[in-house]
């Protein structure tokens, strides 16, 4: 991804840091998340507002259990998942939250609780060296990683903010010189490398060290979270533990930059939606203490409103039970009833125009933040203001200008099932990235049809590399054929290289969901590969003949020398037929040895022996098939992850391999169905058969192609796109066989 | 099993059945499972009580869509699953509902529709030959099976009940000339080898003629139905296509015998709930149809009320969700939530003294029996008259006698999870059952620790082998290695012959649930391979130092020569650690050759180096450990299914194996825990750690067994059992080291 920050953008954010530094003068106490008016506010409704009533319960209850348990800061030992690691984390989550209790229910055993952790810390915190776990490329002294070691500072600056008034001058004066001071120049000064660079690590450095630069009320220590360090004497190439790029030439850092450049102009976050709702908390809990202690600044309205528009994007990257979609490294199952996301959209709904479809969101989670922004989502809700939260189709361009790729997701709600293509054509993701370019994911509803293998980590489980990344992320979550994607002579895009991907991104050919029941997104990769362009059309369509969309997949794959293409479809479930002849050896091997293909037993050998390569399976009582416009000399491989995990660090997925040898040119023309249902209670099998008869690439040249899908009635669907073109008023005419088919625009659809 | 009905029994068989006969007599129509009296009453509440209303606006919305399509019977051709097999089967279900309707809402439309439909049955079925498909053992004429004939006829007796008044004397002629006298004789006296038979397939085919016969007020055909053939001319030792036995010597037959020979007197289905719920159904319908027309048989007190216990034992055999215990072959899923639960439970209710605890049942079941019976238990719901069905631990008892072993059901309720152990020591099952002496699965709400593989068979989906037993169910999951219990020499018990194992059953030593905290079922096996004995005692302890309670398993195994024997454990979910060096191969090798070990693949072959052995996984957010007093040699086997499996009929699955070779004598002493938890929403890893620092075989004599479990804080269980002395009241004494223990009865367990 290129560096182009919009000149404007930032002259602004210059012209912000100054007015902040200039302005940074006392507010009084509390001033971040609550301020003295939200809090006399709360108090007059306590009793009265449901929703945040229940959450005040839970949170005191959890609370005063903690209380009870006393204060425990052990000296720092373990990795996540470990004794010391979680009792920090309990500590600071916990924290924050008697800080909130102590201003919101006016009780001093909060406070109390509150000033006496802070001064066990304040006691500990000088005679701490390193964290002794030495795997980090950052090493934090309360845990094994700076990062963690920021999350407890953003975490904690909110409890000393509600107890500050409290506690006495005196204690005040030790917790600020003995712990908040080291403590922020140790993960800013002290660790450039974590500090000073564009990651999520940075952003909750940069709001860490910010939040208690608010409390504190010092200038210096601001300017430093805004706008990074003035000096970091990095050498440009340092990478991560992770492998991620640290330090670029030119590179501006802060908080500031951390919100320009990983943000796309629809709030696309280049990570991807795992770590944006990691990075979306420090981001939004800042900018809402910047609101209330400078809300002159407007920093909601920073570069066209992103923060906002990225919780948006956050929501559209669902499924329809609201776990995000697992790109590049991101665990699955992680949701918007996170806690980072309770807050978020609370924050959203507050700073963002109160819009009524995110109390539906709120009204999900069952719980809100404990301040101003939570009760004013609760007392909203109370009121009966909320609005389904509607998850329409929608493109999120990636990179700082938005020029870089992107993500469309394709929905189409459809008796009962929402059917939800994810289709990948981003930038490399910075240092979680995958290479997967023009990957796609498919749900049915909340189930996977075809899965993103998301990362293989098990955060925060101690038994699993002490829930770090496994060595297994590397050698094949992050790989070209852990995805649904080409992979062309068995190497991955990029050679698997972060530098090389780093510099380029997919680019859009055509997104165009005007007609609902003819969805298209349509994408071009000409770098995985040099020599080799890669085009693919993905497109939802509705039509009468088939039970459910069907979503028809055309990828064109085109080199300047003859290669060998596999394109793998991750399913789940159990397989039910295939019409084709396989064999399942007796013995099984890895599919080859590099780039992934070691971990994949080959579970299964075929050749295409029909126009139509066909398989079924049931998933999760629905029927899936997948119907493919192959070749005689087509390869077809079941495989199953599992090899080369002595471990047991993968799972036993399983996934269907169309393999094209010896080609220049290529075009995969895929139609997967999703059809009937089998209960095993009632022990019905409906539309257990699929309903496609025939796919064809019909026609075919450098600026045209043309396929037909025909159903078992003889209904036939013909889709043209021109694929040089994707101007949406320039007239088409192409002549397929005696026909000549004549239209405006990029596509031409017909059913006959 | 012995075939010792008793005499008693018999006797009053033969009685009941003169009884019958002699009185059945004209009681008018309907009869069956509506009456003239319970018409009316329901008429007279309807609108008024809404459990019964929704399911009757939900009939009535589905036979109206029915009807709308008009009368279809095309002719037969298909296997289940295929068109011409489900369009037969949803008319004899549709049109039963189109007679209740009929009653219920005296409407003319539906009573038309029964008639036409059953005048459509009328003019095809005289012209049908046998299906045209040939696999079944006794084919059908509608169907590729009788036993679906049998179903038909069930259904649609009853809707010839509901509507006989309606139809004119002449067409009644017709349809019982035509169609449903030589229907009957088909399924009877055309298909002895179905008919004539103690098995679920004939309970069908009894039921469906006796059903007509009472209809028809034929009482010769009712005399067949419940005594069965006169003269069957099958041969002894004939079997069906299954495997299972049909005839054996002096066999008697019948409905009746159908109800003497497979309930236990606890009302244990030998077969296992999967089949017990299949013929529960005609069992209570049959059942509710004699009563309604001879209220002075008491049937349902037939045989101690047998009946009706055994829907209490299938109400039993369910997890936390309602699932059945997949027991022999059965399908996974099938739950108290089926067709048939409704109706047995709404029968049970009405006909068993209005238990308040099976109207729990159905409310969550939703929907009720429309008829006396569904209404009775909808309006003591709208009455708010439910009770908790409270499931308890339970030990049922197999065979007619209930000596032939059982299966016991181990419950422990715990902080929010039901851990539930279900031991086998039972029967073999009939054909149905598997070769699994001894062996157990094991819940944790409906989440399975240890799996029972259940069938290999997709039951009504056409494309697996036409819906039926796939050829994996025999050669996989009946055999021995697909159970968490010993294989000897890796064959499967009684050479998975099973004439052999159906002579024999395991024997109860020890069932005690007296104290919750400390529940106890141990038994033996002296005849799965001649010449080794075989006792297991497995132990639900809930004791201070482990959060949840553990599971306990003592596998004593005793043989006359030196054998091999593997004890596999087949957990799910993801492997997290393990504290033994273990090799992962390069290329994976089936296990074995034969007895179900060609479906396994080796993927980690270790050699225990410890004096335990433990393995970690996480499986649906809940962390489990295994602890086995292992010894220097013992290897240690990761396994995984679908070696030779060329059509991907078997799951994927995962088991860990405990393999002592060359042992004439061998003890497994294993701890299961369960612990903490893990969420990907907010990634805390709770409690992930085994509390189990030792397990111990303290102590083995030829009469006693202790074993020591000791938890990592140094509380040591012990647990000492007598082996050949089961009595209550005995006094042991027996020194373990320099400690001697005295105790009364026949365990003892301390924690220090």
């Amino acid at each position: 991804m290129k560096l182009k920050i919009n000149r404007f953008l930032k002259g602004l954010a210059v012209a912000i840091t100054l007015f902040v530094i200039q302005n940074a003068v006392g507010q009084g106490h509390p001033s971040l998340v609550l301020t003295k008016k939200g809090v006399s506010e709360i108090r007059s409704k306590l009793g009265k507002v449901p929703l945040f009533d229940a959450t005040l319960a839970d949170v005191k209850a959890e609370v005063d259990a903690e209380i009870a348990l006393g204060i425990i800061t052990p000296i720092p030992k373990d990795f996540s998942g470990g004794y010391t690691h979680e009792r920090h984390k309990k500590n600071f989550l916990i924290i924050q939250k008697a800080g909130v209790l102590y201003q919101i229910l006016n009780d001093k055993k909060y406070a109390v609780y509150v000033r006496d952790m802070l001064l066990a810390y304040t006691k500990m915190y000088p005679t701490l060296p390193l964290h002794p776990q030495t795997r980090s490329y950052a090493r934090g002294k309360l845990f094994w990683q700076a990062l963690n070691d920021a999350n407890w500072l953003v975490y904690t600056s909110q409890a000393y903010d509600c107890v500050y008034d409290f506690i006495s001058a005196s204690d005040r004066d030790k917790i600020e010189k003995d712990l908040f001071k080291p403590f922020a120049d140790f993960i800013s000064i002290g660790s450039p490398q974590f500090f000073d660079r564009v990651h999520n690590h940075s952003t909750w450095g940069n709001v860490g060290v910010g939040m208690i630069a608010l409390v504190m009320n010092d200038a210096e220590l601001l300017d430093r979270a805004l706008n990074g360090l003035k000096e970091n004497g990095l050498p440009p190439g340092m990478k991560d533990n992770d492998g991620g790029l640290i330090k670029k030439e030119g590179q501006k850092t802060g908080f500031l930059a951390n919100v320009d450049e990983p943000f796309s102009p629809d709030g696309y976050y280049t990570e991807g939606p795992y770590y944006q709702r990691y990075a979306m908390y420090p981001f939004m809990v800042f900018a809402e203490a910047l609101q209330n202690t400078k809300p002159e600044l407007k920093i909601f309205e920073y570069k066209n409103g992103i923060l906002i528009k990225a919780v948006y994007a956050l929501l559209n990257l669902t499924n329809s039970a609201g776990e995000f979609f697992p790109l590049n490294d991101g665990q699955k199952g992680m949701s918007y009833y996170s806690r980072e996301l309770v807050s978020v959209v609370d924050i959203a709904y507050l700073f963002g125009g109160k819009d009524p479809s995110l109390l539906s969101i709120a009204e999900k989670q069952g719980r809100v933040q404990l301040d101003n922004s939570g009760m004013a989502v609760a007392l909203a809700v109370k009121k009966g203001l909320a609005k389904p939260f509607e998850k329409k189709s929608i493109d999120l361009s990636d990179g700082p200008e938005g020029k870089d790729g992107g993500v469309a997701i394709i929905r189409n709600k459809n008796k009962g099932s929402e059917l939800t293509l994810v289709m990948k054509y981003a930038a490399q993701g910075l240092s979680h990235g995958h290479f997967d370019k023009l990957s796609f994911s498919y749900y049915n509803n909340s189930s996977e049809i075809f899965q993103d293998y998301g990362l293989a980590r098990f955060v925060n489980i101690e038994q699993k590399g002490g829930g770090n990344y496994l060595k297994e992320n590397t050698s094949w979550a992050k790989q070209t054929i852990a995805h649904n994607t080409i992979v062309q002579n068995e190497v991955s895009h990029f050679k698997a290289d972060f530098e090389t991907g780093n510099q380029f991104s997919s680019k859009k050919y055509l997104y165009d969901v005007s007609n609902p029941k003819l969805q298209i997104i349509s994408a071009t990769e000409a770098n995985a590969y040099p020599g080799t362009k890669m085009h693919r059309t993905m497109v939802l369509v509705e039509d009468e003949g088939y039970e459910k969309p069907v979503l028809l997949d055309i990828f064109q794959i085109d080199s300047d020398k003859a290669n060998q293409y596999d394109l793998p479809f991750y399913y789940g479930g159990q397989m039910m037929s295939s019409n084709f002849a396989y064999e399942t050896p007796k013995t099984l091997e890895p599919l080859g040895k590099s780039y992934g293909y070691q971990h994949l037993w080959k579970e299964g050998v075929g050749k295409a022996t029909a126009e139509n390569t066909k398989i079924s399976w049931l998933d999760n009582g629905i029927f899936y098939s997948l119907t493919s416009a192959t070749k005689p000399n087509d390869e077809l491989l079941f495989v199953r992850l599992g090899a080369n995990d002595p471990n047991f660090n993968l799972r036993r997925d399983s996934g269907f391999i169309i393999r094209k040898k010896e080609s220049q040119k290529a075009t995969f023309v895929t139609v997967t169905e999703s059809h009937g249902s089998y209960s095993p209670v009632t022990e019905n099998a409906t539309n257990a058969f699929s309903s496609v008869e025939n796919v064809e690439l019909i026609y075919e040249d450098a600026d045209y192609v043309a396929v037909t899908i025909k159903n078992k009635n003889g209904k036939t669907i013909l889709f043209i796109i021109a694929t040089t073109n994707n101007s949406s008023t320039d007239k088409h005419q192409i002549k397929i066989g005696e026909t000549t088919y004549t239209w405006v625009g990029t596509h031409y659809k017909t059913t006959n």
